[in-house]
């Protein structure tokens, strides 16, 4: 027995369904025995998320591509799975045929994952690979409107909410513990201008926005940031609007998987390939278990410690480049490079800094920002690195 | 109950094992009905071979990491295992902790995977992005063994006869038929020189060792070659000692998945990952069927079409690079550049060309060659990229 829930049964379609498969009536698919796995494709919230839950109250395992809902509510629907004895499969959630979920339940389920780094928004990939050719952000964005890789409100992938849904539901399952949307600390990339682009580049670097969890001493960390990533390290190459996700845990080291992020024939390569993993474990399926079985706690804000590069547009005068550096000294933050510019209205300070707590280095801006010879508010990204700080060049 | 089949029960352990589980009576596993999977991690053939066939035969499921055994004969063993109704994975007998046979065999299981593209050869990858630093062969060989990365006999690394044996294992995957080792037609990096390396640069390419498998018209054809990789691929970007495989398929466009290829620890991982995986599917496991379920014939030699580099060392006369240019011609090839460059005993040229078949522009080369104006035997490698080779800039 096959069925489709549909709102309206009359619809003209390209490809039409077969005899009596299109219904309107929910019921006739959460009631009848005969449907094995059911497949949620109807996005949104609600009903959505009641229809799954009373799918898997009912017995049937379901196989949902629905990003939102899991990056909101899967701690429930993992529960409602796991109580009801079956399967509930999400890798067309995040990253469409990418199968970073499968990866991380399965492949990886000896290792312990410490850390993800991922691209995981195409439309801002692409629009920063695009500032990489010369483009300002307006013009890359209605470049990418024009390829169909942009929404016409494309609120959602600039602001990094799309790619926090998608962080929420990778730290859910690398670290079993449920992280929701409302956890995750984002930043997009409006604020990103084609000087910091050329800085990264000067530097050996690209601009990716990159989502980050990571795991330190059983406490979690979860963000959405735009970032400097060295040349050598793997999510640098990633380019367009393609996606990526790196897992770095102990006996792996890193394991990288690249692909496309988005697409209906990609997405619906990972929902059918989900259903059959369903029927092809549906004895025994303790691997698809409750994803969230522990509790861990917050990371404080500020806490985590990364590289970063420093922005500021300064007064251009004697002095301003030894007071930068004093501050970040009191603050315990070690400067790697500080490269001063001249600019039209002043000058230009492009400063790397080692490994760093980012409330130390937010503190010591607090400090040089404090008596007004800033021309802008200092722009702060995390540098991802492979290579000591030190290393790094500047042409 | 737990049981280790060893050589030499007495021998001194750095982990000793548990009372009563080695053993050197492989009846002592094979015959116990306790015994519920096993892994076998002792490599070469025999008795390898032998002790899987009769676990498979007495319905225990098999987990190996052994490349030579899966190489060399994993249609007999896949079909055994099917025979029996039991399980035989082998994550770890390619790319160690890279997951790419459960992304194959699983995630993938409803796209048909035409291409694999691969970087499964640590060793020769770490010494090709060594003299992209400036190293000779030999030098960043002797640095390789300094490391770690390369054995005292390095030949199978060199010869791409490792590199061989993986891409046999991954073609048989993802196209569902027999390739044996015995299959694939291989080149090594013994003839890459710093020359050819400069020569990718100026191309904004790199020199990289690619295993590729695909599917023409339902032909085969598997290979390993140095070829030159576009410096936006993702291949490119792999570097030093790690791997990385490119799925590119109808449903997918293309996944890349890349890690450390080798490794203790690592290949511990997959191994038990593995195991883990035959647990928690063992009431259902048809996922794993026989991995050789069709039968596919090999493509003719010199049918595969590509774009290819080709450097020639010339006399330093006039008309060499026209009567160049025309031997192509006759033979169909379409040339993208052509560059002459002197050197103190003659010239260089550096041609590169658009996709053809590689019997078309052996065919040419014969002819170029005949005249006796060579003063080396040309270097002939495949372009990836994914760019038209027409776009390419020369420095």
């Amino acid at each position: 027995m096959v069925r489709a829930l549909v709102r309206d049964v009359g619809k003209e379609r390209a490809h039409p369904a077969g005899e009596s498969v299109l219904t309107t009536d929910f019921s006739a698919i959460c009631d009848d025995p005969e449907i094995g796995v059911v497949a949620e494709l109807m996005g949104g919230i609600e009903p959505a998320r009641e229809h799954v839950l009373a799918l898997l109250a009912a017995g049937k395992p379901v196989v949902t591509a629905n990003k939102q809902l899991v990056a909101q509510h899967g701690a429930e629907l993992f529960a409602a799975a796991a109580a009801a004895g079956v399967q509930l499969r999400f890798e067309a959630s995040v990253c469409a045929a990418i199968p970073v979920i499968k990866v991380l339940r399965e492949a990886l389920v000896v290792t312990t994952v410490h850390r993800v780094l991922g691209i995981v928004n195409g439309t801002t990939n692409f629009i920063l690979t695009e500032m990489e050719g010369g483009a300002s952000l307006p013009e890359a964005l209605a470049e990418a409107q024009r390829l169909g890789y942009a929404e016409a409100d494309p609120t959602d992938d600039l602001s990094g909410a799309d790619a926090a849904a998608k962080m929420a539901i990778l730290a859910t399952v690398a670290f079993g513990s449920r992280v929701t949307l409302a956890d995750v600390d984002y930043q997009g990339v409006e604020d990103v201008s084609p000087l910091h682009v050329a800085a990264a580049r000067e530097l050996e670097m690209v601009v990716r926005l990159v989502g980050s969890a990571t795991l330190v001493d059983d406490r979690l960390d979860v963000r959405v940031r735009p970032a400097f990533v060295d040349r050598h390290h793997p999510l640098a190459a990633v380019e367009g609007a393609f996606n990526a996700v790196m897992l770095q845990g102990d006996a792996i080291r890193e394991i990288t998987l690249e692909g496309p992020g988005a697409g209906g024939i990609e997405t619906a390569s990972a929902v059918v390939a989900d259903m059959v993993s369903v029927v092809g474990t549906a004895a025994n399926g303790f691997l698809q278990n409750d994803a969230c079985w522990r509790e861990l706690e917050a990371l404080p804000a500020g806490a985590l410690r990364s590289p970063f590069y420093v922005h500021l547009e300064v007064d251009d005068r004697p002095g301003v480049l030894a007071e930068v550096a004093s501050r970040f000294a009191e603050h315990g933050v070690s400067v790697a490079r500080l490269v001063q510019a001249q600019t039209a209205h002043g000058a230009v300070l492009h400063v790397v800094v080692h490994e760093a707590a980012e409330s130390a280095v937010e503190g010591a801006l607090a400090d040089i920002a404090a008596p007004g010879h800033l021309h802008a508010p200092p722009f702060l990204v995390p540098v991802v690195s492979d290579r000591g700080v030190v290393e790094l060049g500047w042409a």
